[in-house]
């Protein structure tokens, strides 16, 4: 287990969506941060404290987590003074990088030196099956996307934690390295090799209570070439009972697919329900949500009042507006 | 680059099946193999000359190729004492298993003593790139099926073939273990992390001359519960501009997955196309190939017949009669 509270790592990032690894955590697990590190010509701010890595120390930091991501999943060199000094005062340091911790002979030395534990979230420690498709009891929610980066770790989350508030059975289960760093457990999905990727969901989501819901985080889109495999292993791996659709209504074209414009949600709705029915005939559609960051509240308002009444579904901004609709029709499904 | 001509070891394959990989390099590499060697308990056969090790090497033989898969894809004990005699006999070793022969220490040790390889061509030896979506030159067709093992593989390579006859520019990329021993490159997609999937599809196909084809090898299957990510990964990373159904009408369960019936025809091509769409508005089907091998051969030619007037596509078994009428509507598109 990662050793808690954290200092959290932003590092260069060049913007906000670069850091959604801290902002992540820092939103769901707030109590776990107690500041944050940022270099120079750092584009993201969590709004909490920036401190020192000795002000971290004193303040009980036990575990430095790198909190930001860049393309490639790279270790850069301009971080690396700043993680040493972190192991030298104390603290492991964790990770949800493509390239490991565990891989950087400078951070293995003085992490042995030091008797500090190096995390690589990313990489899984488990052999997981191929998939079986067999039916599971208990319910499970899946988070599709109009593209990645849209919001359905957020909606997960948030639908887990209102069911919580509802007294009612439910879990959430990360795929990812934020989610895996909130939840302090989950499968890596993105580092799991081809043929195990369904396998992998199938072993995340085992069988319930016939009342227990699981939120699984979504990855990735189906529309998103460089990841639409890793989306529908969750969608066959996770048999899901309702789908939540993920639309970031200002984007005018996919995330690191430039000239590829975002689909509508009727598209994403068809697509997720059809590849769904394959392992679950009665797999729903609930709701959707949308995420109005870059708008005005009065936008906001009347882009999910539009949506709702074109989609006939439950529709909200997570953040703005809460999911309260979203588990009302969760709950009556 | 593994050494030719092969002796294919097809062990104590317990049927026809399990020779698959063996059976794939005879049939489109006839000059690679100088003989089969079968262990007491074979139930294959190529009908092709079984001779000793001593005899393979005198015949020039450079390279054993496991031409075997057993479930769970390990290295059998009882094949152990016939792959280190080929070793001791001056051969190398060729292996499609998820099981390494590089992770077997007895091998492992004969090999270097003897300065011989191990080649594992289900491990991928490069670091692929996250796939970007952007246009490539050329022309690419991917074979999809309604279900795994349907002739995806065979049905690509003898396109390949069709067109080096017709005097066209054409290539056969391979995605799994049988076509890389066949074509001697290739990825072998279902040891791919899952982040770079569609990007070592894109790696596998470059830009080409505009009038150069891809046969991109399929895998798996959109509906196929298990394996769907991977297919969907080949659809996003191959841009594809023809895609090929592939069926076996017999087949009453997907592969692997009782109780899950295979989608119809129509429905693969429909979501095979709207997946293609993404990342090639201009894709078309342009064939089907039927593996009719269970059926005689009055009701072989019934089948096609009749599945090529429902679906209004050119339709053949590849096997019985060959794929010239699917070459022509490739070479018109």
């Amino acid at each position: 287990m990662i050793e808690k509270p954290y200092l959290l790592f932003l590092g260069d990032a060049p913007d906000r969506l670069a850091a959604k690894v801290a902002i992540g955590i820092n939103e769901w697990r707030p109590e776990f941060a107690v500041g944050q590190y940022r270099l120079d010509g750092c584009n993201a701010d969590l709004h909490i404290e920036d401190i020192s890595i000795a002000e971290a120390v004193a303040k009980g930091a036990k575990t430095l987590v790198i909190g930001v991501a860049n393309r490639g999943g790279v270790i850069s060199e301009r971080w690396k003074p700043h993680l040493l000094e972190a192991l030298n005062a104390g603290m492991d340091l964790a990770s949800g990088l493509h390239v490991l911790l565990n891989d950087q002979p400078d951070l293995v030395q003085v992490a042995q030196e030091k008797g500090r534990k190096l995390f690589d979230v990313r990489k899984p420690t488990v052999d997981y099956p191929i998939a079986n498709g067999q039916k599971r009891s208990g319910k499970r929610c899946v988070a599709v996307g109009t593209d990645v980066s849209v919001g359905k770790m957020y909606v997960s989350l948030a639908l887990h934690k209102g069911m919580q508030e509802r007294g009612k059975k439910s879990s959430f289960r990360a795929t990812g390295q934020t989610g895996i760093l909130i939840e302090g457990d989950g499968v890596p999905l993105d580092a799991v090799v081809a043929d195990f990727m369904a396998g992998s969901i199938e072993y995340l989501s085992p069988a319930q209570d016939d009342d227990h819901w699981d939120f699984i985080e979504g990855q990735g889109s189906l529309f998103h070439a460089s990841y639409s495999g890793v989306t529908l292993s969750i969608i066959h791996g996770g048999q899901p009972d309702a789908l939540v659709l993920c639309h970031e209504p200002t984007r005018a074209f996919m995330r690191g697919l430039p000239g590829y414009k975002l689909p509508s949600l009727e598209a994403l709705r068809d697509l997720s329900l059809t590849m769904a029915k394959t392992v679950n005939p009665n797999c729903k559609v609930i709701g959707i949500a949308l995420n109005t960051r870059e708008m005005e509240d009065k936008e906001a308002r009347q882009i999910v009042d539009e949506t709702e009444q074109r989609m006939e579904l439950p529709t909200t901004d997570p953040v703005r507006f809460g999911v309260g609709k979203i588990i009302d029709s969760l709950i009556s499904l």
